[in-house]
């Protein structure tokens, strides 16, 4: 059957290439000897795509490119990482909603400046224009300005899609996880901003991923010195995605960029240069507001004030061992309109990927790919979806966490502790044949109560490889019938672990089994 | 701004719109009056689209056809659900996958039958040719073939996408979750089968949405049933198709489709009539194997000694009261080979949705949306996707969970409990001013302590404010600060619902939080 549905399925699409060619043929008489090979390679890679010369007809299995399955070993790990990361957001008293996986595209347009083009859209089957959502951020503006609502602390966890170029950032994904916590309201300056690395810190820490530090920086600060360092106003945006790259590449080579292709002079890149090497606490935004050049921007004062407050307040949560205001951190999105963060890893050892680092080609990506948190202020945002442009302020982070599977899988396969992918606490067995009934029966008995129990599929199933199914998926417990035991209102309790074996009384079993595992 | 790009957006419309008026004027010069209406209409259409008449130019904020927003309330009963159902999965030893929400193009096509063309596809922009998934059980399979897994038992909470013609389905949506549960491999007859309906039964009665029967068949028993009815085979899916209206229509008019649409012989479809209308349980199994007609077909045999084999097996699980060997139940899905089965609520009062039949046209569908849940066994798909054809056999269930969060959210309506949407145990708060610093101070030592807490986002807000923002959302207990507690070294701990205040040490507070709030 298999056979037939590959040939179909071939022979089809091979027609439908062959159709096309002969068409040319009659509609262009003139078609070149070119255009005539070219079809014929194509036809040739469509027949290597199929399957090769070898005769079988392959149908190709795979998952979209930048796209990827999710086993069980690793859903337990991301599990595991949501638990924390829901636990915290929990904590600080967030509430959740969900929007659809697709918007509609004229949502979404305007909204993210160059990176519009790597927006996934949905074929035009007739009806609205539609396209997959790019970041959760843009939906819950759209969320809050539909629902008019003007104050809402919600945390959002799904999957958001970008057609990023996979030259050019290997190791990433175009389907990946976004977990988004955020504050909406009008409030006293810097609290709800404060809360936000409060939460980071709480995250990362909790993870136990490594050290790591939270970079602070403000837009109205970098706006401020750009325009004190005398870059013309039409430059801000692109001296600034300039500027974005210093975590990458040495001043000297960005420097380059700023003078030779964007067209800046050298004294504004030089004043820029030392401005952007500046890292400090508080003390650097004191400092600043008394510098003679940067104090003479209203806009930089302001950012400066707020920075100094947002340290107050980050001292008061106990989080400034790992908070630095860093004059070269600048965010790309263009919604931002205040403060900005970025938090990475820094702990060497941890970032690089080994398992994807084998191929080559993803090695160097591993140097920088140390940011697994970010977020910033936008207030101008739901403003922009409310017919009458009424802002909502909104201060909000976003866990980068499919960096924190990778390396949480690393670390996973690099301890000896095995990861269990379910919960199941006993196995039901026998020794015996013709006992799949009494199984049935006490399997029952084990769920009604509420216990995770397994047996097996098999009407007699040897006891080896009922024992193995245990050790193999972790289960810690096996209850084992026999005629014997039937006739003795009993079951043979084994510890899986120690092989131990004890003889339990039917009534007991349930109240044996939970004391046996609850500590697990 | 917002002005600007409102307009901008509804010129740049129109424009085009003008735009193609006038060139259907240039090149068709016989346009005709009509086209011209039409055209007319179209703008005009568009104009009251984005905000008719009174000036005003409205960006139109609405989620896409088809699909909603989930607000917080509807995320806390969707939880409660999710845990209710995973509870159950795991409680059966499942394992969790997750899949892409799109996949090739080519792995959806020729799964589905007529379906497909409601599936969606991604707009071509270079590269793959994608669409977004029906459904996942394809994906699974897909997933089982690609790494060459011939055993597991997994479990799949994710959304699936169909271009469902909403006037044909009033109250079903394009986006919307499944819950799979499946098991996949080489076992003995009926085992997974049987667990498949024990853990529909468990989920149905753990909801407590009412009571409730789950339907058997077999997709054999069907076959061979309309063989010795004289259906001829070529006509087999479409005969199939028209039984499957049963739960909807009566018998006449199913007859009246048969014999006058379908061109079936009046005497054929009165033997499928007189097959059709029986229910029953392992004796109707006995008693269809001794049938004179039944009985000639083999494939017929083969599902009836299931069917019994099956309820030897719901006996032991201690749920054959809710099940019912129906010869009427026929699932569409092609890839469906042996055992099928549906779950239905039986209770009057349940199935309306009363805040959708506010609208009329939703009413009629409110009678026969009782379906919760269904599935069956698929032994052919897995061979599809395999390069080799080697078929994984596979048996699973799917729970209709869109249909469970409406009865749940009506209960929700209906009930005087509050719903709510965060588990924040405490508030900290103050009645007087300047203590923004001690009240933050407070809140990071019960956030350390892993005590879930809030404190307003304003320096000196009223106390009545913070105490009406804990009633609101549910707040039991209320940390209140003020001088004298500070000089004292307590805090006053007022209980939200009784307004009971004790004074309690700081050192005690964390300890008097937990044993408050953890009966909850």
């Amino acid at each position: 059957m298999l056979g037939m549905f590959c040939i179909r399925a071939c022979s089809g699409l091979v027609g439908r290439w062959t159709a096309t060619c002969v068409r040319s043929l009659h509609v262009f008489p003139g078609i070149t000897v070119d255009q005539i090979d070219e079809e014929v390679s194509k036809l040739l890679q469509l027949k290597a795509q199929l399957g090769g010369d070898d005769g079988k007809n392959q149908f190709v299995l795979k998952t979209p490119k930048g796209t990827r399955d999710y086993n069980p070993k690793q859903m337990a790990i991301r599990e595991k990482v949501f638990n924390t990361i829901v636990g915290c957001f929990k904590r600080h008293g967030a509430e959740t909603i969900d929007t659809p996986v697709f918007e509609l595209k004229e949502t979404l347009t305007g909204k993210y400046g160059e990176d519009s083009k790597l927006i996934y859209d949905l074929k035009d089957q007739g009806g609205e224009l539609l396209a997959l959502r790019y970041d959760l951020t843009v939906p819950f503006a759209r969320y809050l300005a539909m629902n008019k609502i003007t104050n809402i602390k919600r945390y959002h966890i799904a999957k958001v899609y970008r057609r990023d170029n996979p030259a050019m950032t290997r190791g990433r994904y175009r389907e990946f996880y976004q977990c988004d916590f955020d504050i909406a309201g009008q409030y006293d300056a810097m609290i709800p901003d404060a809360e936000c690395l409060k939460i980071v810190h709480e995250i990362l820490s909790e993870l136990d991923l490594g050290d790591f530090r939270i970079k602070v920086n403000d837009r109205r600060i970098l706006d401020g010195m750009f325009a004190v360092c005398g870059v013309p106003d039409d430059k801000f945006r692109t001296i600034c995605s300039t500027v974005d790259k210093l975590d990458k590449m040495p001043w000297e080579e960005v420097k380059k960029e700023m003078v030779n292709e964007k067209g800046l002079s050298e004294e504004a890149a030089d004043q820029i240069g030392e401005y952007v090497s500046m890292q400090g606490g508080m003390d650097l935004a004191e400092r600043l507001l008394q510098d003679q050049k940067m104090s003479q921007s209203k806009l930089a004062c302001a950012g400066l004030s707020d920075i100094k407050l947002l340290f107050t307040y980050l001292q008061l949560f106990q989080v400034t061992d790992k908070v630095v205001f860093d004059l070269s951190l600048a965010r790309g999105l263009d919604y931002y309109t205040g403060i900005i963060y970025e938090a990475v890893l820094t702990q060497a050892g941890v970032a690089p990927v080994t398992t994807e680092a084998q191929n080559g080609a993803a090695a160097e990506e591993s140097v920088s790919v140390g940011s697994v948190a970010g977020g910033g202020r936008y207030d101008g945002l739901v403003g922009m979806f409310d017919p009458k442009g009424r802002k909502v302020p909104c201060v909000g982070v976003s866990i980068g966490i499919e960096r924190v599977f990778s390396i949480m899988e690393q670390k996973a396969e690099a301890s000896t502790e095995k990861i269990r992918t379910t919960e199941v606490q006993i196995m039901v067995a026998s020794a015996q044949k013709n006992l799949l009934e009494e199984k049935l029966k006490l399997v029952t008995e084990l769920w009604n109560a509420g216990i995770k129990a397994e047996v097996m599929y098999k009407k007699n199933p040897k006891l080896l490889s009922q024992l193995q199914h245990c050790e193999e998926s972790g289960i810690p417990l096996v209850a084992i019938l026999g005629e014997q035991e039937l006739k003795d209102g009993v079951v043979k309790l084994r510890v899986v672990a120690t092989r131990e074996e004890v003889d339990i009384s039917r009534a007991a079993l349930i109240d044996e089994v939970w004391r046996r595992t609850s500590a697990a």
